[in-house]
């Protein structure tokens, strides 16, 4: 049974087969949000500080830093925020930087086992990302692309996330500290983006038995109502194996889809988080619907 | 590619793995609604009117009609409510009786190619069941139990199905008529009931190469905030391979989440249904969240 172990000072969220959906909060990531870019430009950590609290709030298990701003000391300030998020909240992080730079700087500074996003399969990306990972103990994203890009042919993949896997173990990680990143396309541009990532996620389970992550929100971009797609996605790849993804959890209805999903694939025993959420005098009786009535039936 | 066709006198819905989910409206039942079951019993037929129209007009591709009131002439309100449900919408029903006499009351008056509900595995059942089936060239669904009762064990359940194909194909009846309901026991009495139902969907799909359905609201029976539950349920067995269900399409947000299911499952062309319907000024900015990003970044 696939376990991966993160951790801050504090706390500890384990990533599985058997475990509840892990959200890793996407929102502290200046990507595509100018306002925020400019305030961690400046120093000003305002808005992190609520993005961090609201997020966690929100449910988040764990939270993913980034702190990629054009021409900015990204490894500086990114070192920074880790130390501020860690100071405010006890959810373990994930250190998000292309730079390797980044990256180092960021698990100099945190306290805990913090996950690395992320490798990709390049070679180059591999042998300066490993020794890193090796170096902290740490838990890596394995991106499954390499080289000659991103392949749209899952089983190529699968062979990229597998050699993954082999060079984390040459390196002396372990096969449960990767978690690999099928790469999720946009569903408007690919037809077939979500069935390839649904049978892709069932290999990477079944065969390479390792845990799994997405940006979720990747699979409506261009799309209008992009939380109606990403509310059903998160189910279905949930059902399909994945065990975390990198999400909003403010969305409208994404945190109730993913636990739902979580009473569905059996991973919250008894229902007992989802009845302790849901209780609700307005709710339906239990008794309404088709509920035990087919296959039961008396024949005349 | 296994299809399903069932037709109304002018209207014909293809259930099948490359075409849409099929919604079956489940509204038309008087079992657990004992004012439309005194309304039907009395001959007045307004609300089947009102549920009719509403269930079509929320999106439902089909009407399950049942007409199972204790003390009443079954077959007569069941013949008397589909030539009124057919006078009224065009789209296809399903005759579902647990009276093999209501069963053929309803096929000799229906207009078109209708889905029987249903035959169970039982071999008194099989055989008088499939004879009508047979008879008026319709399709029929199949429950997964048999005279032993209702098996937990998934692997049981396909062999029951396996069994119904083949009693089906001696009578005369193809594989592609046969729809086969796994069976979808309440997830909170049975908490591998999902992981079940997804499990034996794949077989099914992939080994029997048959259509499904199934009551999909069982799953949610005895639970609070049922529709949360419900509405990620569709998706789940959408991913798994299921291609229709009998459901609520009034209830909220479950007629989205399965239109975002064929999305996600490849089944609607360009995403252009999902576009046409969810067509709005204020939908987020496509560009929003982290489409296009990862797997393309470069190294610093």
């Amino acid at each position: 049974m696939t376990r991966t172990v993160i951790s801050s000072a504090s706390k500890e969220v384990v990533i599985g087969f058997d475990q509840p959906f892990v959200m890793i909060g996407e929102r502290i990531n200046p990507t595509g949000r100018k306002l925020l870019a400019a305030e961690m430009k400046e120093g000003n950590y305002e808005r992190v500080i609520a993005d961090a609290l609201a997020q966690v709030a929100a449910g988040a298990q764990m939270l993913d830093i980034n702190a990629g701003i054009p021409l900015a000391d990204e490894p500086a300030i990114l070192a920074e925020v880790i130390r501020l998020v860690q100071s405010i909240t006890d959810v373990p992080l994930a250190i998000d930087s292309s730079m390797v730079a980044g990256l180092e700087a960021g698990l100099a500074v945190y306290q805990g086992r913090a996950l690395v996003n992320s490798t990709t399969g390049e070679d180059e990306v591999l042998e300066r990302v490993l020794p890193l990972v090796k170096k902290y103990d740490a838990a890596v994203v394995a991106i499954s692309n390499d080289d000659s890009g991103i392949s749209e042919n899952p089983d190529d993949r699968f062979e990229i996330a597998k050699k993954i896997v082999q060079r984390a173990a040459d390196h002396g990680i372990k096969a449960c500290d990767v978690i690999v990143d099928p790469l999720v396309m946009p569903i408007g541009a690919i037809n077939s983006a979500g069935r390839d990532v649904f049978y892709l996620l069932r290999r990477l389970r079944e065969e390479l038995k390792v845990n799994t992550t997405c940006g979720a929100s990747n699979i409506s971009f261009g799309l209008p109502n992009r939380h109606g797609i990403n509310n059903a996605f998160l189910p279905m790849v949930a059902a399909a194996g994945m065990t975390s993804a990198i999400v909003n959890p403010l969305h409208e209805g994404l945190v109730a889809s993913i636990k739902a999903a979580d009473v569905l694939n059996g991973v919250d025993p008894s229902c007992m988080a989802w009845i302790r959420a849901n209780r609700d005098p307005n709710a339906e009786p239990s008794g309404e619907g088709r509920g035990g009535r087919r296959g039961g039936r008396r024949r005349g």
